[in-house]
């Protein structure tokens, strides 16, 4: 997985119709240090993800690994919400820090 | 998913049997301001996308999730037409102001 | 799928059983504009694809979407000879001009 | 499979259901000659690896290749600790003398 | 596929247990031309490939479609061991000048 950073979202009405309903985030990646990189991915959300915080993404068939999903083409996924990530025992993000 | 735009077609005759009257779409990516990329992509098109529209597109076995389409052998399938990109509640797109 | 231009054959006897009788082509990648790039790649052919020809490859589990080669471990395909590339309503290649 | 040096952990409490109980490792990964490049992965982990050890990573569907594991949206697995990495009959890296 | 050079062997005790007697073996990739590029891969050996040859690697789902192989955490295989490559009737690679 990555770490990305969500920073907008993007609408799409005429898809494919097993895409209907389901929510795609932008997101822009993160490198190790938590700068962002130019690189960026658009992602369904099944985690609730809202602007800013830092989620884990999976690309590939991956994204299709969730109950329901198995058959949308999709190839990329937030699967989770980071609440810290630890670099060497220092603590490089926590989102608790970020919320205040 | 990347964005892309919708540049150009191609178009082949002599192909695999399976992926008779599909129709190839020439992409360009865009990055995340909506700049052009170098980077390009020919994929199968599934939702009638047309020449400068911007497009979500899925790669890998992703592209083959669409009924009747899990055996072709394609890599890249065009799955919405972007109507808008919003960063950071910044409009950074919208297809209504492409069309006017 | 990618556009690239045969320029070569790779031979493999001491190779997987599953793979006797498949073809090697030595795949260079062009880009949008039909410049050679760097990259390159070995795919099997299954289209008759022959040197100087411009051809469209698939790549990841694509390539074993063929009658018969869902279980060998290929992950190139030349899925397609190109008869021609347009880009916004200008022919960048066409097939015609090179048999001259 | 790329050889990777597991510099860290990434927790995330709101997940994907299917990623309960599963340790998020922060790989970075290493080149040909033991060097860190800028590129990192978040990876699950099988082997219980643990901080400065090298580990071999898998990534896309291979990722899902253990027991249990077919229907976690993950792409990114360590798959073994390194004990030796040889190079032309030279040793490049040994744990045993990193563990001293 | 890419063209590769075996350059050395990696060895590791613990881990998946489905990979128990893998041999995995450190291969760096060539250009078309024959000279080693910085990026290498780690990869299963199903064909007896030795240090020096020229070998086929396959990369992501493909290197598990070999017999028993299905259901191993693996993302790349050594598929071939390679005797020629040719470019445009001119003879790049042959493993029997190198055998002498």
């Amino acid at each position: 997985m990555q770490i990305a950073k969500v920073c907008g979202t993007v609408v799409s009405t005429q898809k494919e119709p097993s895409l209907r309903g389901v929510k795609f985030l932008l997101l822009q990646f993160l490198n190790e240090e938590g700068q962002l990189l130019p690189e960026y991915e658009v992602a369904a959300d099944s985690v609730g993800a809202g602007v800013d915080e830092w989620v884990l993404v999976s690309r590939g068939s991956a994204a299709r690994q969730i109950p329901g999903g198995e058959t949308r083409p999709l190839d990329a996924l937030v699967v989770g919400i980071i609440d810290t990530v630890s670099v060497e025992n220092r603590l490089l993000y926590s989102k608790r820090d970020q919320d205040r």
